[in-house]
C-alpha cells in the first residue's frame, strides 16, 4: 500500500525543461567572459534553470534537513565514538551549535533537524519526529529493519521535502547524523554500487586502519546474512540500510518531485543518492554534487551518481555541512545569470 | 632608491602568531566534531588567527583588488582576444558588470580596480590609477619593461593594500585583467618555478593546441632574447612579466606586511603570488588558495606554491574570480571558531 504510494510519487518526477535549459545556455554565452570560462558554475546555471523553469531563480529560501537515526551494528565495535552521541547532537544541532548550523547561517539556509530513529527519547519544539523504530537491528545479525519502514522513511523524507517545497523552499542540502552509518552507507554501496567492502569502508569519524579491517569483515557479514536484493533498492535498504539514509533517500526523491534543486552532502548522504537513483534514474538530473569527503569510498560512488565535486577541503563530518558550503556556488551560478553584463551592453569585443 | 625602499618593506613582514595558532588549535579540538572532521576549514582557521592574532578575526572588509595591464606580447598573436578587451572590461568592472563584480558582492567584498598600465586613456572615477606606461613591450623581441617600472608596479600595489589594511580590510582577494597575460605568466613560471615552456603555457582564453604551440614558442623566444636572471625575481618580473602581475605581487607583500589574509586566485595570480615569495618567502604564510583553474600549468604552479587549491569548478576567468568565491571557506572558517559548541557546552561524549 504506502510502497505502492511511494512507486506513484517517484513516477511524478519529471524530466528537466528543455527549453528553459536552452535559453539559459544562449544566455551564459552572451556574458562578458570567454566562452566556458566560468566552468562548471555554467552548467551549475544551465541545470538551475532547467529544474526550476526560470532563467535565475530565486533560491534565496533553502534549507539543510539534518537526519539522524542509530545503527544496531555499533553493537561490532565500528565507530570511534559511542553511539550516545547521535541523541547528544540532535539536541546540538536545535540549540544551534553544531558545525552544520553555523555554515548554514553563513549560507542563509533553514535547518531542519528530523528524528528519523534516534535510540532516543528526545523533545524539543523545533524537533521534527518521523520515527518507527529506535534505530535499526544490527545488520551483522538480521535485517537492520523491515520493508515497511524502509518505505516509511522513504515517504517520510519525500513528504517533508514536498512540504518545505509547498513552502517556498527551492533547494536543499541533504545532512546526516548517526554514529555507524559510514557503515550502512558502505553496504549499501557495496550491493547498490557494485564497490568491494573494501573499496566502500572508510575511517568513518576516526578508526585506525586495523578497526577498518574490522568494519570491512563487519559488512561482508552483513551482505552474507541478509543476501540484499541489489535489483531492490528497497529491499537492500531495509536490509543494509539505515533509517535517516532512507529518508534522506525521500528527500531526494521529494525535491526532484517538486522541480527543487537538491545538493548532496559527503558519504551518508551520496548513499542516500544512490538510493535515490536506483529506485528513480531522472532525480539524478536534480541532484548537485558538493565537496569530496575524505572518506575513502566517497570518490567512487560519487563517480557512480555522476556527480563531480566541486569543493575539496578533506572534510569528513557529514550533517550536511559540504553541501552547505556548496549553496555559494548555486547562489554565483545564479547571479551571473542574473547580474553580468552581456558583451553587447558592456561594448566589449569578442574573439 | 625605490629599490631599497621595496626591500626594507619587505623586511617588515612578520612571522604568524605562533601563540595565537596555538591557542586556536586547542580550541577547534574543543568542538563539537570528531577532531580534524573539518579538513582544510580548521586549517584556515588557524592560519587566519597566525595572521591577525585574533581567535576568530572579523574579517567582514574585504577587498578584491583587480589589476589590469597591457601586454606588448599580444602582436604576437597569443591570445584568442583582441587587446582593446583590456581596457573595454575595465570599464566594464567599474560598471558592475563583470563576473567578479557579481561574486563579490555575493561574498560582500569590496571592488577596486586598477590600471596598473592598460594601453588605453582611462578615466572613471572610481578607477584607481597607478601607471607608468601603456603596456609592457614585447617581451619576445626585447624587455617588456624597466626595472624601474617593475620596481614601481610593486611599490604601488605594495602601497595599495597598505592603504586597504588601514581603512579596515583584513582580507584581499587578487585578481587580473590583461589579454596576453596567461603568456607572461607562463614566462615567469618557466624562470622563477622551474617549469618547461610546454608545462607552463596552456590555452589562456580559448586558443586551440596549435596556437598554444605558437605560445610557446613565443615564450622561448622571451626568455632567450631577455635571459632573465632566475636568482634576481625583479629582473626576472621586468624582462618578462607584466605591469598587473607586478602589481599584484606588490599586494600580495603589502597584504603579508599589514598582517592580513590574501586569497590568491588563479594562474596569474599565482603567478604574481611566484614574484612575492621569490622576493619574500615569508609572505608564503599570509596566502591561501583558492581554486584550480583549468589553465593547465596552474596545477603545477600551486604545487611550488606550497597551496592547495579549495574549489575544483574548471574555472579559467581570472579576475579574481575564484579567490572572491573562497572567501566564503574563509568565513565558513572563523565563524566555526566563533560560533560553535564545545564538547563541554554541549554536553556531548568524546570518543
Amino acid at each position: 500500500m504506502s510502497e505502492q504510494k511511494l512507486m506513484s510519487l517517484i513516477a511524478s518526477i519529471g524530466e528537466l525543461d528543455a527549453a528553459a535549459m536552452a535559453a539559459a545556455e544562449q544566455h551564459v554565452n552572451s556574458l562578458t567572459k570567454p566562452p566556458g570560462s566560468l566552468g562548471r558554475l555554467e552548467g551549475i546555471a544551465i541545470q538551475a534553470a532547467g529544474i526550476t523553469g526560470e532563467l535565475a531563480a530565486d533560491v534565496s529560501k533553502r534549507a539543510v534537513i539534518v537526519m539522524a537515526g542509530d545503527h544496531g551494528v555499533c553493537e561490532e565495535g565500528v565507530s570511534a565514538f559511542p553511539a550516545e552521541v547521535t541523541p547528544q547532537m540532535v539536541m546540538n544541532f536545535l540549540a544551534g551549535g553544531a558545525a552544520v548550523n553555523v555554515l548554514a547561517r553563513g549560507a542563509g539556509a533553514d535547518v531542519f533537524c528530523v528524528d528519523m530513529g534516534v535510540n532516543a527519547d528526545l523533545e524539543h519544539a523545533e524537533l521534527i519526529t518521523c520515527k518507527t523504530r529506535k534505530g535499526t537491528a544490527n545488520m551483522a545479525r538480521e535485517a537492520a529493519m523491515s520493508r515497511d519502514d524502509a518505505t516509511a522513511a522513504l515517504l517520510g523524507g519525500f513528504d517533508l521535502a514536498a512540504r518545505l517545497a509547498a513552502d517556498g523552499y527551492r533547494m536543499f542540502a541533504t545532512g546526516d547524523m548517526g554514529i555507524g552509518n559510514t557503515t550502512a552507507s558502505a553496504a549499501l554501496c557495496a550491493v547498490l554500487g557494485g564497490m568491494t567492502a573494501d573499496e566502500a569502508v572508510g575511517l568513518g569519524t576516526g578508526i585506525n586502519e586495523e578497526r577498518r579491517l574490522h568494519k570491512v569483515e563487519v559488512v561482508k557479514r552483513a551482505l552474507s546474512c541478509n543476501r540484499p536484493d541489489a535489483a531492490d533498492p528497497i529491499d537492500t535498504l531495509a536490509k543494509v540500510g539505515g533509517l535517516e539514509i532512507a529518508g534522506l533517500a525521500g528527500v531526494i526523491l521529494g525535491a526532484a518531485a517538486n522541480r527543487s534543486i537538491v545538493v548532496v552532502d559527503g558519504f551518508i548522504s551520496s548513499a542516500a543518492a544512490l538510493v535515490a537513483v536506483s529506485l528513480a534514474p531522472q532525480a539524478a538530473a536534480y541532484m548537485i554534487g558538493s565537496h569530496l569527503s575524505q572518506e575513502q569510498g566517497h570518490a567512487m560512488l560519487l563517480r557512480k551518481l555522476g556527480l563531480s565535486p566541486m569543493i575539496q577541503l578533506d572534510m569528513r563530518l557529514g550533517e550536511g555541512t559540504g553541501a552547505v558550503l556548496a549553496f555559494h556556488f548555486v547562489d554565483a551560478a545564479v547571479a551571473v545569470m542574473r547580474e553580468m553584463a552581456t558583451f553587447e551592453s558592456a561594448g566589449v569585443s569578442r574573439e
